[in-house]
């Protein structure tokens, strides 16, 4: 991804761009030039208006009756969200999660590029996972600065997580995608992107229980 | 996971319950009998009075001075997580995400346990990953029914997502942990938790070239 954007947008546009861009890339592998915002909608089950207003902030103009023009569209899109061009990123922490997200391959659909990986563990150091070198997390600033790398995923585990963004940050790192379930405490200029997995999971396990039991769930 | 919890609680609570159980988790392996809500708030970065009321849905009562007696409060938050009995989980697709999941072992942690995995690749199917067998998908409804398998974890491509959640809920499956861009369409008795990497990679790159920029975020 590039970064330096102007735009921006709301984060529930954001999000929806993807969806877009899946269906988008759809169309094109069958031919089709043109994408009606009505069969947008359709396809993704939403408000016909909201696909127009989202698809706005592309800048791209539609023909009536026709649509937009596929191919345009996809290229704003990627442009709008920095995936037309690739981020290198370093992730720390190869334990179990670590190891998955590095033979994740769908990354680089957006422009995600993991370059290295550190560990603090010898037995890992010096290995490849998935293609992808694991360094002494020793070595993580002075390569984070070396290679001006923004962006780090953080899989460590969750006693390590703080320390090691504190290292991140203070190399130069200015976004983390953080995938432990600690909520770091990090300066203004830092972003912090948090998937958690454990909470995801407590949230379901939860809502099947309560839905076993016939209890509504309280509002959250 | 054991389904059937009559009792309910606020999402944000429920989000937060596993953050103290790691917390609980490391004071335990460090020897001490109790926790108090205080140290929790401050080492969780929460306020007390957030904590207070988090943990009081568990039932376990603090002693004036001391706290939470640490492995009583352990056993009351993983029983009403349902996290104190193991649940098995099919896992439909085995692609780059799916093969990530399946190498997981964090999963284990929260009674989570992917018993079978499903594809449609012939070239997959009789073979296992990281220990897990993975069969025919036309074999999944007939194996659901046979095992009682109520939790499945949806992994496959965007445009098969929705016919095979239709087939694991026809078959029986009452909760979809869904890691595809696709917004399910289902009955409402069926419960679905989404992990969505590709919206929030989007919103992660999005505020870093946002913040690059000097703009700040639309609300939304």
């Amino acid at each position: 991804m590039t970064l330096g954007q102007t735009r921006t947008a709301a984060i529930p546009t954001i999000k929806r761009l993807p969806l877009y861009l899946r269906s988008l890339r759809d169309l094109q592998v069958q031919g089709e030039a043109f994408a009606s915002s009505a069969a947008l909608a359709k396809e993704l089950m939403l408000d016909p208006i909201v696909v127009r207003k989202d698809l706005a902030i592309t800048g791209v103009v539609g023909t009536p009756r026709r649509g937009f023009p596929v191919d345009a569209l996809i290229l704003a899109i990627m442009e709008f969200l920095g995936w037309s061009n690739t981020t290198d990123a370093f992730l720390c922490g190869v334990g179990s999660l670590g190891r998955a997200l590095l033979g994740y391959e769908g990354f680089q659909l957006y422009g995600l590029r993991i370059v290295a990986a550190f560990d603090a563990n010898p037995d890992k150091i010096g290995t490849k996972e998935h293609g992808v070198k694991i360094f002494d997390v020793r070595k993580m600033p002075t390569m984070i600065e070396r290679m001006h790398i923004q962006l780090g995923i953080l899989t460590v585990p969750a006693d390590a997580a703080q320390s090691a963004a504190n290292t991140m940050i203070a190399a130069g790192i200015r976004g983390i995608w953080n995938f432990t379930p600690v909520k770091l405490e990090v300066p203004d200029t830092v972003v912090i992107q948090r998937v958690d997995l454990a909470s995801s999971l407590a949230v379901l396990s939860h809502r099947l229980a309560a839905q076993a039991a016939g209890c509504p769930l309280s509002p959250g």
